[in-house]
């Protein structure tokens, strides 16, 4: 565990859910695009969660009104959700949550995104997994180089997932912060600079 | 002009279309998609179009069969349409093609699109357009940085367009390449290493 367990700010100790108190409800979508609004209105990093990949198949256009999609389907994405540049740097990660309280089943990662991640890495970019336990109300960064390897276990025919405590122990804790929930460029920050 | 005119790499020479010889009929999106396929392959860069934004309003779940989208609407991009990794540096640009031969409009382009190439600008990633004079079959890499320049002309009631002859001095024509048509990166090689 890289941040002390339990531990606000304030100096104030609680037991579950250190981080995310007063903040029930919000996906990790959310607060991420939360997150990345502030960055970008303080002019900290400018990261953007790409658009849904839709095949479009039928449109229509009425006179005096704007195109209608009348027939589309969800695309696999081919790369990560989100990227950007933080000072100079080139940032890349995907965010996943789980309600499961012991581990992060890797079924919810896809080959190509883990195809994607070691390209990014090779041309040295920054590429990390956000992950949250919702049910323990906590966020981690975890470095894509770490996923790799437990990536690799899991082609070899080993275990599907990675606990719990191997998040723990390999990944960080993200602080929550009132103006950027998901504070992640606060351990890039700890990594990088 | 950054390269000599009419100048094929084998020595010989055209009048009007010397680098697309061979392409007619490929869009810019097109060109710049294989362009991108062909870096990302041969590992010298991970560079992707976003998907197109679009607002999902129905989704209709049939049984047994994939989601059907029944009703979206096309939304405007927050941001360019290419962004990716080369080098360790942050790469972002948007690409537009004019028929016009002698002037590149401004109006193609959203004010909220240069805002996201000046804060590109300030977190040090490279940020430029591609334009192309299809008419002309030309293709130039024309800096963010520039373009600022001309977009403020415009907004203090100036020209709203950019002359070809000032693309031609304050851009530079991009190569085109059997594998990579719109060999952008032949530009940044020459500017950034």
């Amino acid at each position: 565990m890289n941040y002390p367990n339990g531990k606000k700010k304030n100096g104030s100790v609680s037991n579950r859910r250190p981080y995310r108190f007063g903040n029930r409800g919000m996906t990790l979508e959310e607060d991420i695009n939360d997150t990345n609004t502030y960055y970008l209105a303080t002019k900290k990093a400018v990261i953007h969660k790409k658009p849904t990949p839709v095949q479009i198949v039928r449109v229509n256009y009425p006179k005096r009104s704007a195109a209608v999609i009348t027939e589309a389907y969800f695309k696999q994405a081919s790369t990560t959700d989100y990227n950007g540049v933080y000072r100079e740097k080139y940032i890349d990660f995907e965010a996943k949550e789980t309600k499961n309280k012991t581990l992060f089943p890797l079924a919810n990662i896809h080959d190509h995104q883990i195809e994607h991640m070691k390209a990014v890495v090779e041309q040295g970019g920054i590429s990390f997994m956000i992950i949250r336990f919702s049910t323990l109300d906590e966020t981690y960064f975890f470095l894509a180089e770490k996923l790799f390897k437990h990536w690799n276990v899991k082609l070899n025919g080993g275990r599907k997932s990675i606990p719990y405590k191997t998040i723990q122990q390999q990944g960080y804790l993200i602080p929550f912060q009132y103006k950027a929930r998901v504070d992640y460029l606060a351990i890039i920050d700890k990594l990088y600079f």
